[in-house]
């Protein structure tokens, strides 16, 4: 596995690839790798000639007083990790090779697409995914592009993205993967503490529920949602940020249960705010 | 020539350029193509395999009020002349075949390099230009792309777009193309009234003028400034929108006269708002 840090050695390194009429399998991440990214990097081996990925904790996607500084790293692990699974390329470049001084050019979907769920949490957060993704395809011009359900409206916004602005890529969301108890796997899981842990594992649960009552008949999104609202508040540590029942395309909320639906929320648990989600065709 | 409406027949016949690794010159216009827009293909031609070119009439770049509507049209006089200078793919999407319902991603170069200059009487029209010019290169993935140094404030945001998000094009700026009196070519042009077309060569007069104070040592931004004022006021229908030194890249104002200097201005005459421009190294 080659390990580059500047955009013009990937630009070289992948001209060969693509002179050679290689397909080329992209997995951008922001480090601190779990078998979720794995599991992404692995689906890319298995479809791809060529696999990249990218490791780049991208400060335009965070806000104010959010999580930068503290964000956890530890690339000897993740580069050993990346090796393990079968990756050809390390894309980890430094801040100022990716923004450099004079930076001024952003991409942005707007509208509630990014205005709702998360980004009403996090203004100016999807402006930042949008527009590393776009520098991003544009250095590895990918074949296709490896994205995990866990963040569905980063999904959802990539693309909207990729098909607004005519990229060539094929956008290939994959399941989200879980601990034994059902948490969603997140690199910002690290920062709970054991009694976090233990009541995090409502949000799944609330999640896995909610598909049941959906399966039982159940079509009233408030009714559902009052039920989610209700399980995660037995949780001590919890604190709501946002549960929505959308349309998992548009992200406009939906009043009956029906069509490509997604159950997503956010919560708080101590300091630590989660993201879960659940997408089902009814 | 091939004459193509929709980006998917684009991309299968680029395809096969690509795959047989022909260099792709590309020329994105507005159609009412003039001498000007000819240089730009016969340049493209010269320097790569294969030539296409656009004809769009960009709608996001027109602000409320402004010529979107009236903006001049003949493509069937357009396709001629593309064919004449040796174009092989020309692409004139309908308006919807861009921006499908639903639309929603723009890309943008915030701050002054948008701001001043044609950016302050025209808010919005640089987030047009470069979100359709995003679109037309993830659609035409040129190696070069030629735009006329007549949009010189264009050319500098382009410029700063394809660095930022590190498209792998090669942006050739080309020279103004003049009429005998010096008037600089524009598919506007065809609006001026007679007596607005003998008072437009007040424009290059000024500047050839001003370009010739400069080579006479003179090194006072302002003095120039008001020079030009002074000329172009002499003119009847003159209304003066903007005139300004500034360095050519950044497009920041400059007092002494040195570097990379770009002299650009705004007037409009009668009705049409003119624009032209001189580039120096002082």
């Amino acid at each position: 596995m080659k390990i580059l840090h500047t955009i013009a050695d990937v630009r070289d390194e992948l001209k060969k690839a693509r002179t050679a009429h290689k397909t080329i399998g992209f997995v951008p991440t922001m480090g601190y790798l779990h078998q979720g990214h794995l599991s992404l990097m692995e689906r890319a081996r298995q479809e791809n000639d060529v696999v990249v990925i990218s490791i780049f904790v991208n400060p335009t996607q965070f806000g104010q007083g959010e999580d930068l500084d503290s964000y956890p790293r530890d690339f000897e692990r993740d580069s050993q990790l990346a090796e393990t699974v079968g990756v050809d390329l390390l894309f980890a470049p430094p801040a100022q090779e990716m923004y450099p001084e004079g930076y001024t050019t952003y991409v942005e979907a707007e509208g509630s697409i990014t205005g709702l769920l998360c980004g009403r949490s996090r203004p100016g957060h999807f402006k930042g995914v949008t527009t590393i993704v776009s520098k991003l395809f544009n250095i590895v011009m990918p074949d296709r592009a490896y994205f995990g359900q866990k963040d569905a409206q980063q999904v959802a916004v990539i693309q909207q993205m990729v098909r607004d602005l005519d990229f060539d890529i094929d956008i290939i969301p994959c399941p989200i993967i879980r601990e034994e108890d059902g948490l969603a796997l997140s690199s910002r899981n690290t920062y709970l503490t054991p009694q976090g842990r233990k009541e995090a594992v409502v949000l799944s649960q609330s999640l896995f529920r909610a598909k049941e009552m959906i399966e039982s008949g159940e079509e009233d999104a408030s009714k559902i949602r009052a039920f989610i609202i209700e399980n995660i508040r037995s949780a001590k540590e919890a604190d709501i940020d946002y549960i929505e029942i959308v349309n998992a395309r548009t992200l406009q909320k939906i009043e009956k249960v029906q069509g490509d639906v997604l159950i997503a929320l956010a919560v708080k648990i101590g300091k630590t705010r989660l993201i879960d989600n659940i997408r089902m065709e009814v």
